[in-house]
């Protein structure tokens, strides 16, 4: 089969949703296309912003990242070593390789060193890991992006991931996090950065087919901590009826978005004073990926956290709550040891 | 494993959803009791109804007879016999064996005989053969309730084909459909008779379940028209989550039934004058079970066909307008055929 937009070479890459076929390098202008017009079309980046991208090693963060250093923006790589044993060393090397590949140093936050690596705090706290995971890099989002003085924190969630939690979310009727889920959360009061999702777009498949076409080394392994993550039986589902009805993702999503879709807007009962949208970091915010985050208590607008200065809906941010539990487990189990 | 409820005969039935597990006696009264608790809380029916049911020969349709009849409610069973080959035969003498052994006969209208059979009238218009038969069959409960002056018409669909159908219309939100997907159908001017579907707290394996240990003897096979419908991806993809975490299908439907859902509502700018539900006679009401119906057209209040005198919101009604076609479809053939 021949590339259905140049005509001469051969196809490579072939998108039933699209009714399309390219080759290589057509393909890349139309994976580019449809992030820009993501970009453009829910006013996501602006040309003079400094976008924090996160990125874990896997294929859509730095796919995220090569596509927004090849449209020009101003960026810079954070990854957020979790401490996994083994997983962590692996993504942290992907990602160390691909910055070099682009004269690029990566902001790295080593959890382990902050004496919260992910698996020993989830024990320690008894949540899941992904709830526990949630809570720390939405802090460190906002710190690194607050003492880097960035406009924006970029993540490379794609339209697989963003279905998938849609779903979640509608299986339950989450009218809260249904009016909170969003390819682009604006900056609140607080210091609460504005964080978008540039590939809402693409689709994991097309995120995937990108990076191997342009040779980007990923890890291709999931993190061994979510293997039971409930998206992923979503994510499923709704590849299977993809593969059936190709196009099916993108018409749910953009009809989600559709400013008229009631189920944009926070049900009443719960709307704050001030209205308008509410920051991902109140409660519940991720709730499909894994669990329940951490409730931050109440709503209404952001204060500084007493201990940290981080923005909170309560006194003590979550994160500083999430030390305190480690740190009393801790010390709980130094003593039980030592007697 | 012994039966949770008498905690002395072994279980048959294993019930994940519901954290239980019966024996034979005790599921039967704990999914009676789940179709009784679904029309009180719903409204479905009163002591005094006449019940219209509609039996296809499958087992939904069957067992519901089956519990109405147990339940006290003065029914009559109504077979449609569509004209398909073998297994229109095959579910005819179903439903005549089961209604016999209730020492009832059902009301039988055979398509063939009124020219229009489905499997013909699909190829004369074309039309999906799953769009005809909602045509069809919506005239004929009407009609056959009118006739026999029964009050409410009763369908056999379950959880599973309620939710499959919700997924659908929510994977491309259509708010028209949503507004209109309920249990209950009120009556409605011109001949619209109340449509109800007891059944849809009961999953279609309790449904199964039910109907092997009664002894109920259903064709198994599905209508060889609806191999491919749409509505059996999302049934299945449904299954796989349903799998994993039992329990969210019945939580999808009830959270969509409540009041406060606000896809319950219709989109307010096709809101027709007098407020209120909409019949499922109005234009694209079965979307999810095969392809769209035949658009009767405008919206508003229901008038009287001038050919049938049928309830309808055009001036002919779907009904006869399909009729129509057949005939000049037919006649077309004839002319061709005789040159």
């Amino acid at each position: 089969m021949k590339c259905k937009r140049c005509r001469r070479a051969d196809a490579a890459v072939d998108l039933p949703s699209h009714h399309a076929a390219f080759c290589p390098d057509c393909f890349f202008v139309f994976f580019r296309r449809q992030v820009t017009e993501g970009i453009r079309k829910l006013r996501l980046l602006a040309p003079e912003d400094r976008v924090l991208v996160c990125v874990s090693g896997g294929k859509d963060s730095l796919v995220l990242w090569d596509v927004l250093i090849e449209e020009g923006y101003e960026t810079e790589g954070l990854y957020i070593d979790l401490g996994i044993d083994g997983y962590s060393d692996r993504s942290k090397e992907k990602v160390l390789a691909y910055a070099a590949s682009r004269g690029k140093t990566p902001i790295v936050v080593e959890l382990a060193k902050e004496e919260i690596p992910i698996p020993e705090t989830a024990r320690c706290v008894r949540m899941q890991e992904c709830a526990v995971c949630g809570t720390v890099k939405r802090y460190f989002f906002n710190r690194v992006a607050a003492e880097g003085k960035f406009t924006v924190v970029a993540t490379g969630h794609n339209l697989d991931d963003e279905t998938a939690r849609l779903l979640g979310n509608l299986l339950h009727w989450q009218r809260d996090h249904l009016a909170r889920q969003h390819p682009l959360l604006p900056e609140a009061d607080g210091g609460l950065v504005r964080k978008v999702k540039p590939l809402w777009r693409v689709s994991e498949v097309e995120t995937a087919a990108y990076g191997f076409l342009k040779g980007i080394d990923y890890v291709t392994e999931e993190c061994p901590m979510s293997e039971d993550a409930t998206s992923l039986v979503y994510k499923e589902a709704l590849s299977r009826i993809e593969d059936r009805m190709p196009g099916t993702r993108i018409v749910f999503y953009q009809g989600f978005l559709d400013p008229s879709n009631p189920m944009r807007k926070r049900p009443e009962t719960a709307t704050p004073a001030g209205g308008g949208p509410t920051p991902e970091d109140a409660p519940g915010a991720d709730a499909v990926h894994g669990t329940e985050v951490a409730a931050e208590g109440g709503e209404g607008t952001a204060r500084a956290c007493v201990e940290c200065g981080a923005a909170t809906f309560t006194e003590t941010c979550s994160f500083c709550r999430l030390k305190e539990r480690v740190r009393k487990a801790r010390s709980l189990r130094a003593a039980t040891v030592s007697r």
